[in-house]
């Protein structure tokens, strides 16, 4: 039972279709498809496709493009997981932390609205989903390993907050730039007296209305008699109603004559067909921010989708999903659309509206394809605070600003990390705020290790356990040292161990033997085997015996060879407690 | 017993004198300094000296400097050493692989030779030595620790090729250039039907010298009835006779006339107080490497120290060892040198002649000090040929290949760390050799901690103790699994135990107990946390109990006040035989 990559063989073996099968795996689910199952993704793919598109619409702007590329982005990427995704419920498209870095990334390369603008957008998917791709076919999906839960969620929660003033911004109808949180507030409140009264009425009602829809809502319609899962997702169609009562009201009062900004003529048509710009230096100067783009949409796309496979006693292979998102990205790229991946909120409620297998995704793509063709007029009067007050009130429920309280009650550590990450993030942007999280939580890791706990241990009576001698009533004798090193032994703690029983050796006199138990060293390297070597040469020119014991088999099997082993002048015992017994 | 940074706080509540006292060991050996102590010290450094004068001339022209700059750069350093080492024995100076590191940095600035290029030269010995007080104040002496020894030995044999490679240029009397080891061995092999004749036989004839002097003239002298380390110290003073017997052979038969090169007029006097270039661009660009000529210095002398202080049962203080040196440093930038730290052959031969305190420094400054004002003038028909010779004899006793097939036979995480820096130093030179080295050290360290080895453990009979159910004959029951974990629990492998309890538990059906073994968990971070909370939640639902056995005294203080820790289906065992014994 040795974990990690143990599926990655799975598939030798196997005949090619097998495998093509392992590869695709629509095979699986689509062999027992039926009439049941089809009218349930249908359901769930009409509840979500009213949900995504105001939420498209909404994150294309908030990427800095215009607003049809959401819905661009919403068709052939659903199609693609589809065919190639784990997950029976997750549900791609543009999601608010990946178009926010998309924005932040762009920015530096072309302004905001331009033709250009938008072809760089279709490179980064591209890259983005080659990028996948790549690490899909080099199984490297468990370098997501490394972004631990706390970084991530002060990531998340640092790109909500920067979202949500990017908004406020669109709310008050006034023009401010910068990637940096501080700077952002700075301009905002310079702003305040060249705010937009009727701007900001219509979207503060719409993010007070979501905001009831959301929390007042649902126990309204449980109280009025509907089911907990019906009122959910009737809930959830919030937005909707937002959208038609602001663009209904814009329509009948002529709001935007009054300056009220709208989002006006949107293309009708199916999504184009596009190819990134061909452009080396380009290329170059993307390819960090893709990877980026990339690591973090794999990320929150295998969290949200292992959270619900595991209600559903299902498994998503992570490996299998940076293909299904690498070609995701890629189709995106190829219908004029940008960036996207598994996001959350559309991905719970494809869940809870019951969707059985990815064919939802088709469903929806459907759904999308109709609306980018028949309804872009009816969005003409749509005001974009209604679009702000949606991304808003989605992204301030990513933020969870009490992880700082409960990292700092649990684990200094990964306080420090989250802290990093969510203040470089606020103060100098995503990429970097990511990456000094990433490094930070490495970097504190590896300081633990080398400074290793090590205590001295002595025998529970009437056991044959032993315990640090400072926390436990044990058994000692004087002429044994047992010394637990609560550490694998390697090159950055090798010494700290060396400059220990030195110390502890020259505390106590009329030592004959001393006993390290291995319980806890789960390997030795070369660096940390020369310490060995030079505290049992250091130990014998004082007579005393080096013995070790508890040594775990692949440890053993290394050690067996070495000249440490035969030279050792004490021996190896199975049991620390045989050892002590042994000795005394 | 807690290993670390116990020494810190070893300063605190002592009186202001003591504390100055801890800041400089002068006072503490000072104080009883005598007469027998006097004579022996006068003896090594006398012997030091004339060690020093031909290693210190060809170390400046390896870094690309003027003869004389080698000798000011072993004044100075060596009595700052004095007064703030804690090394008894160690020579400070210039070296080897510091010294071709210094000609790699400045050759990006200013051409050999010129005096811009000694200014910057004097410039990065400065900004050097002030990152090594820095670093001393932070105590940061432990960064060390993360460079492993296969990473150095590695380093400081490729160093060690390539510093011989550009010898073998001179002594072939031709011009080469480039800091790539394919590169300069390509131009060498070119540049063939343009040796000089007249270099390569003098150069041999001094490079076969060495060697013999160094191997097969110390069996000789001890055949002839001189004691071990008489003989040793004769043979130690090869490079003296070979300087002479060139010098004289050049001076005599003209050969400079013929085209061989000699070190010519070098300037008689002290060394000149020289200042660092104050520009902040320059400063800039030579953060970087100054740093880590800094930790390759700091880790070069730190090692040789503590190998020299281990034989005398002495310690070094690698915090204290950090001001030396940047002291040390400091000083040569204002003193005409360039950048210097602990070498290896002068300290032992300073060991070896009987060095008793850094007083010995102090007396060998002196000597290079008459040296420089006196000796000068006969260093005019020296050959350079013979310098180069002193060089690759001195640098190819560094050299160790055989690291690459021990490396391989015990670790292979080490052979790639030791194999990287070999070849990423040779092909793209010594500063981004040794990043790469450290780098890959560390990301194997963390990959394998993020797989760990999980056993499914069983009872050895007649004991307490449990081991591996595939490697030992152990007792099992069906309804209790038995797992123990052999890795810290934290944010890179949280899933991996997950995914291995689960596949363990879908594996094994009535099943009622699952109790984790944590011998080897030596700390358990928020992510990880999170993973046990997910792995009881699924086991409760399965209607399995589980439990944890063994958790060390630091990972139950966190544990004990977290919702984990209350919710847990099952209970935390004080050993695991309890636990087992108990629900079987």
């Amino acid at each position: 039972m040795q974990s990690g990559s143990a599926s990655s063989s799975a598939s030798t073996g196997r005949s090619t279709i097998a495998r093509i099968k392992a590869f695709m795996p629509i095979f699986e689910w689509g062999a027992t498809y039926d009439q049941p199952t089809f009218v349930r993704d249908l359901v769930a793919a009409a509840i979500v496709t009213i949900m995504l598109i105001p939420q498209s619409l909404a994150y294309a702007l908030l990427a800095g493009l215009p607003a049809e590329v959401g819905l661009y982005a919403s068709v052939a990427p659903l199609v693609l997981y589809a065919v190639f995704g784990t997950s029976r419920a997750l549900a791609v498209g543009p999601v608010a932390v990946v178009s926010l870095m998309t924005a932040s990334v762009i920015g530096e390369h072309a302004a905001a609205g331009t033709h250009a603008y938008w072809q760089i957008a279709i490179t980064l998917a591209f890259i983005s989903g080659i990028a996948l791709l790549v690490m899909g076919a080099l199984r490297l999906g468990f370098l997501a390993n490394f972004l631990s839960h706390p970084v991530i969620s002060g990531f998340i929660t640092a790109s909500g907050l920067l979202i949500a003033a990017s908004q406020v911004k669109t709310i008050m109808g006034v023009k401010a730039d910068g990637h940096n949180f501080v700077d952002l507030m700075t301009q905002l409140i310079a702003q305040v007296p060249n705010a937009h009264a009727l701007s900001i009425a219509v979207g503060v009602f719409a993010t007070l209305f979501l905001f009831w829809v959301r929390k007042g809502l649902k126990p309204l319609l449980k109280r009025a008699g509907l089911g907990e899962s019906a009122a959910d997702i009737v809930a959830k169609t919030g937005p909707v109603a937002a959208i038609a009562l602001t663009t209904a009201g814009t329509w009948l009062f002529d709001w935007q004559a009054q300056g009220l900004k709208i989002v006006g003529e949107v293309p009708q048509g199916l999504p184009p067909f596009s190819m990134p710009v061909w452009d080396m230096a380009l290329w170059q100067s993307l390819a960090v921010p893709a990877l980026l783009i990339s690591i973090v949409g794999f990320v929150e796309s295998v969290s949200v989708g292992q959270t619900l496979a595991a209600k559903r006693r299902q498994r998503i292979e992570p490996d299998q999903e940076l293909i299904a998102l690498g070609a995701s990205n890629v189709s995106s790229a190829m219908s004029g659309g940008f960036p996207v991946t598994g996001g959350f909120s559309r991905s719970v409620v494809n869940f809870d509206a019951g969707a059985q297998t990815p064919a939802a995704g088709v469903f929806t793509a459907g759904g999308i394809l109709l609306a980018s063709l028949l309804l872009t007029p009816a969005l003409y009067f749509l005001p974009k605070v209604t679009l702000a007050a949606t991304i808003i009130v989605a992204v301030l429920s990513l933020v969870d600003l009490g992880i700082l309280k409960r990292t700092w009650g649990y684990s200094k550590p990964d306080f420090i990390a989250v802290l990093t990450t969510i203040l470089v993030t606020l103060g100098a942007g995503v990429e970097i705020g990511l990456i000094c999280g990433v490094g930070v939580s490495l970097a504190l890791f590896l300081l633990r290790t080398s400074r290793p706990h090590i205590a001295e241990v002595g025998l529970v009576a009437g056991t044959e356990h032993f315990r640090n001698v400072k926390r436990h009533t044990v058994e000692v004798v004087d002429h044994i040292l047992s010394i637990r090193v609560d550490e694998s032994l390697y090159f950055a703690n090798a010494r700290a161990l060396e400059d220990s029983i030195n110390e502890a050796v020259a505390q106590r006199k009329g030592l004959s033997h001393v006993i390290l138990q291995c319980t806890a060293v789960n390997a030795i390297d070369a660096s940390a085997l020369e310490s060995l070597e030079a505290i049992d040469a250091r130990l014998k020119d004082a007579g005393i015996k080096f013995h070790l014991s508890e040594v775990k088999g692949p440890v053993m099997d290394k050690l067996a060879n070495t000249h440490f082993c035969h030279d050792l002048s004490g021996e190896i015992f199975l049991s620390h407690y045989q050892a002590y017994s042994r000795l005394r």
